[in-house]
């Protein structure tokens, strides 16, 4: 098994992260954004939707979509909830961090942190990411404020995926995480899984 | 069983084909931008992310976003491929959808067609819009050029999902569909399925 993997990207990172959760071996082959070896990976055909990160098993299925790779990696594991609501409501938070979280902390941290991008980050489109990310993270904050875990009472899928961006939204992404308290708490849970690995690792 | 549904919105759209095509009965509560309904559901907390759709189950339980009634709806029917692989796959384009294709093909839409979206309709980002939007159309067509439907060999959630904002591609986002032969056949094979449900329906 082989992650085509983006060392920088929270997406890359939590796919590596559910490995280290699950103690599963995979052969990770770096990627990095404005590198041959990305466009390499992209001429040979290994990654379908043109970007990281890819699960390529080892009869040569290729697997895009870092939230689809957790599912599949996680499947009959305890970070898949048995019951089927609460399984569904898993699957909602990690809609939403690819259609509304990662499209505010993700994008302003890589507005702030990769160099060709930088001209993209004008005053106005970085003020505006800023208030909704804030409002994004506002949302985990209600639901952690009186829970341990997104869903459910245990880790799942939805706090692997989530904690991906959500971890380096201060140092990354210029957000203020002084106000939630509680995902500052959820945080250090997650980093005291048997088996996790930090983002550079 | 109730869902709180926006007429205008392709999310909300592809809930209520997957209910035609499951012959599901379920009471459909609009709740249009800028009106009072959407006012009065959001203070109601019946929208935990702040935006439709929402499927409230009779016994009050909430689940948000599109993708996720889906799988929730959709389990246990034919438009869940048994396969474990291919439905990892379903879930990939799921994902891209709402990380990729709606933030080109439904946001220049909705640019287009939302007055109060109007002004943020500039001539750059109209332009960006379109490209990134054919580049995405091009990724379905890459796929639908040589197979019916997007996964395995039978219609899955992957095609309802998608469905929803391709079928007004055109229409309503200002894409050049002639360049794409192959989508145009999958959109007929989506709307010539048993139970099927026009967005206006």
């Amino acid at each position: 098994m082989k992650l085509w993997s983006m060392p920088s990207s929270g997406n890359s990172y939590k796919v590596r992260l559910l490995l280290g959760l699950l103690g599963r071996d995979c052969n990770i082959i770096d990627v990095e954004y404005l590198t041959e070896a990305l466009d390499r990976a992209k001429a040979s055909g290994r990654l379908p939707f043109g970007k990281a990160p890819v699960l390529e098993l080892d009869d040569g299925r290729l697997l895009p979509e870092s939230n689809a790779i957790l599912c599949w990696l996680g499947e009959g594991s305890t970070f898949v909830p048995s019951d089927p609501f609460t399984r569904a409501k898993m699957l909602s938070w990690m809609f939403w961090e690819q259609n509304q979280h990662e499209g505010t902390v993700a994008v302003r941290a890589a507005l702030l942190n990769y160099p060709h991008r930088r001209a993209q980050a004008t005053p106005e489109r970085m003020a505006a990411l800023l208030d909704q990310g804030h409002a994004h993270l506002a949302i985990m904050e209600s639901r952690l404020s009186a829970h341990d875990w997104l869903v459910g009472d245990a880790v799942s899928l939805a706090d692997i995926c989530l904690y991906g961006y959500t971890h380096t939204a201060g140092s990354r992404g210029g957000f203020d995480m002084a106000r939630f308290p509680a995902i500052n708490l959820w945080l250090g849970r997650v980093a005291a899984l048997p088996g996790y690995r930090g983002i550079g690792k």
